[in-house]
């Protein structure tokens, strides 16, 4: 029996049609957005702006599907559209869409053609800083519990953010919509032709992006959201009390999309989540195992079991009831900037070498050996710091410091980076005793897993597919399903048999891992010195201050 | 009239013919060494070792002037070699080197030729590090007065460390020598035909290198240099007792040389002293004016009258009297890496860009628009924090840092350095009110100087001669001469008529000034907390330990 796991992303959707008895991957299409640039609609006078237009959400739907299953036929000959038996979804977030009461977006309607604020506002569109910190002052002052669970600051990437941001530079469309759907809420509807007011909304997108929480009642409260804006408050009786974790079905296919996508109407859709998320799940996400996504940024997840106590963890951006696997606490970290600083460097500061010019060299030199040590805060520091307002550092050049040095020099920060979260997240009682990577850089570069083994002292190894987050979302599907339908009751039991890795993995030398622990320990002081405020040898301000100061120049 | 200035580099000679009626360069000539590489004898299998061959000195002295004589002949249809009427002579140092009881270069005798411990020891030879330590202890323990004015700390380029590394590896070179001359005292003997006992050794050499000062009797007491080894001891009876500013008479101009030159006979010759002293004096050094010296490292010389208390200024590397003009203390004091800074950036990391590019694109930003703040210690800090054993600093870097916000980073890095210098003076009474600059780096780089200007809110201004220190040979020539052979009867005198500016002075913009008052701020927090033992919010031991995992790891 067969799965389908869509993942809906920056750039493409791909669908990927995956054996749910042995884990293989017959066949996969990628449909890039014809919008846009690149699938992102912007602006040239705002860069801030970052929109997709949802008609490519369904054109890719069809074409994706369709051309997978096509391929499917031609890989594997026993392979026959009836034998799929569920769809998964997993897409970017948060990445909300304003839709009428029939739940089609408003950007489909003649009146609101081509004006972005009524297409998806994707995820890292940042219109909406202003109205992020109004959201955090609020809950700061009235409702402090509602950022317990998201890092103490509410993002301008998220859910309310947005809609506020919406209300206040076109009120027209956001009068005329009359719910907003995550788009791994708005995907699943699609196929199972289901009105918004009975859309099974994702737990994911919830807990993560809009301050959902059963501790206090599901949503922020009408009386809090009426106060950022009556027309939000309003608005709150048009989304949702109730959410869903993957795995639970949203509907079934209805016989609309059977037909266009050639499989049997009734099957059903799992309820949808995150893309980092549903990753985690097709990587092998369990208790102990930290899933690391490496891409220009790293988001970590990892699952701790419900019936064991979980306090608030400083620093931790999301602690969600059955966010990623239902019975569990799905937990999200992350580091701001990974890949994006060793692409800064090639592309800014490494005399015209490549990444693979530097890394032979990098991989010569030994822990240690070429005095240096940066920190990776480029992009800021999001876990354990959360705090945008941080900035690179390096220290210990000479007149003899070589491109490659300082190359591997940032990597161990990143490495040093993963090892804090880490360190915090067993401070307060979660284990990760391997990880588990996933993306690119972890299956392309070898010296960098070897030195995140080093540095962590944890064996870190690779997961099987290179299409961790589709696939993960067939492992949702596969358990919506059922046994009975050819599925799996649980996900413990389909990842078992989905889930693999690959044979490298990546071991501490025991040596490098000694001599890392000495920088290690100097990292931690340049961490807290420079990032913690008010602590006793604090340069805290510095870097606050240098950017102050280019703000004030900048701004003349 | 005119005056003869001999300047001695490391890498050639330079004779200039100059007109001391009105300071004009009449002629020049360079005479590059032949010996070894670039005029440095090297060892493959010794990299700290570098030697001069003495007969560089001498066919360089007849070919120089005899050359310069030539093209002043051909320019100045007023000149003749009978109008000059003295020569001057700076050199580089401590450059000593060992000669038999007439003068004669032990390298110039059959059984020491091509033995490198006989030929003259550059100032950076650094063969001797061992021996510089030994010294500095013992100093320490029974004489701290004796490293009181050179920073506390004995360097191993400088004269006793070389003479006991002699004694240590080549005890027959050491046994052989009568006694050891340094360089710009033995160019003015082989001039007038000197003998050792006789020669009038400069108090410049003597005092910031040879730790020589009257308040303890001239140079360290013969139980001293004996507990150091005997034979040391033994020498300090054929060193000397009293040492001479410039402009004092070494001696006249001997008849072999007179006739080798063309030269009359009986004219005196000036006292010797090293090469940045007198690009000082060339450069118009005077109450007041700091001369700044800028090449791959920078040498700042001040001066301050006799008759004004001075105490010992921490950090300061030198403070001699008479040392660069009779009648003040010299100061000397400076900065590791300048220049070798921006070719260690521009060669390793600027992406294939170079300087003019680099400082193009860095001139159109204004003061703390990058967000950047670095720390001028590639190599180390000389002034004031007497630390060979810091490193680099960059900070403030985020995914939009270009090579050129980071090159501009380091050269104001090297103006906040400057300004920590000014102020550590002026806060013990010398003043700085403005500052003359000289060497390529202050003629070609406009940027940098209003940069310099801008950071330490004082003009800058630059030297009118491309050949200060041959100029500053030449003014102490004409003092030698005084006023009835037609020259001066003070250096005052003497520099009114002779130094000139270049016409652009960098005036600081007190906008800019009042942004790099902010931005000097944090410069001063952060090399305080990384370069200043024992701060309350120290991060000193970062940079230490970084150097000690590496050695550890190097020496494996």
């Amino acid at each position: 029996m067969y799965c389908i796991g869509l993942d809906y992303g920056t750039n493409s959707v791909r669908a990927l049609v995956v054996n749910v008895r042995d884990g293989s991957e017959v066949a996969a299409f990628v449909y890039n957005y014809p919008s846009g640039e690149n699938g992102i609609i912007v602006e040239t006078t705002n860069h801030n702006l970052a929109r997709q237009n949802p008609a490519d959400y369904i054109s890719g739907l069809e074409t994706s599907v369709n051309q997978a299953l096509k391929q499917a036929k031609e890989n594997d000959t026993g392979f026959d559209a009836t034998k799929v038996i569920a769809i998964g979804i997993d897409t970017t977030g948060s990445t909300p869409l304003p839709v009428d009461k029939d739940g089609i977006p408003l950007s489909f309607h003649e009146e609101f053609t081509n004006n972005p604020n009524a297409q998806a506002w994707l995820w890292k569109d940042h219109t909406s800083y202003a109205e992020a910190q109004q959201i955090t002052e609020l809950a700061k002052r009235e409702h402090p519990e509602y950022l317990t669970r998201c890092g103490g600051v509410y993002s301008s990437e998220w859910f309310f953010s947005k809609l506020l941001h919406c209300i206040n530079v076109d009120g027209e469309v956001f009068d005329a919509a009359y719910t907003w759907l995550e788009c791994c809420d708005f995907i699943p509807a699609v196929l199972t032709s289901t009105k918004p007011d009975n859309i099974k909304r994702s737990r994911c997108a919830a807990g993560h992006k809009a301050m959902y929480s059963k501790q206090w009642g599901g949503l922020p409260s009408k009386n809090f959201l009426s106060k950022l804006n009556p027309r939000l408050g309003n608005l709150r009786d048009r989304l949702y009390e109730e959410t869903y974790p993957i795995g639970d079905e949203a509907g079934t296919l209805c016989p609309e999309w059977a037909s266009k996508l050639g499989l049997s109407p009734g099957i059903p859709v799992s309820v949808g989540a995150f893309d980092a998320h549903l990753g985690a799940v097709g990587s092998g996400a369990a208790t102990g195992k930290m899933i690391k996504i490496i891409g220009t940024s790293t988001c970590d997840i990892l699952i701790s079991p419900l019936d064991k106590r979980l306090d608030n963890i400083p620093g931790i951006c999301g602690i969600v009831e059955d966010s990623v696997l239902p019975g569990y606490y799905g937990l999200e970290a992350g580091q701001s900037a990974v890949g994006d600083i060793f692409n800064w460097f090639v592309n800014n500061l490494a005399s015209g070498q490549t990444h693979e010019e530097l890394t032979k060299k990098a991989s010569t030199l030994k822990p240690g050996q070429s005095g240096l040590l940066a920190l990776d805060w480029n992009n800021g520091n999001r876990t354990v710091l959360v705090d945008q307002r941080l900035t690179g550092l390096l220290i210990g050049q000479t007149l003899h410091t070589k491109a490659d040095e300082v190359y591997r020099a940032l990597i161990e920060s990143t490495a040093f980076g993963a090892l804090k979260i880490i360190e915090r997240l067993e401070e307060y009682g979660v284990e990760v005793s391997e990880v588990i990577n996933c993306g690119g850089i972890s299956e392309k570069n070898s010296m960098l897993m070897q030195i995140y083994a080093d540095v962590t002292g944890r064996q870190m190894k690779i997961a099987g597919s290179a299409q961790a987050c589709a696939l993960g979302s067939a492992i949702a599907a596969s358990v919506a399903a059922g046994k009975n339908a050819g599925g799996y009751d649980s996900f413990e039991q389909a990842q078992a048999k989905i889930c693999t890795l690959k044979q490298r993995t990546f071991t501490a030398d025991p040596e490098n891992h000694a001599i890392y622990k000495r920088l290690y320990r100097l990292y931690c002081q340049l961490h807290d010195s420079f990032g913690v405020r008010g602590n006793s040898s604090s340069l805290y301000n510095v870097m606050k201050q240098l950017l102050e100061i280019k703000e004030s120049v900048s701004s003349k």
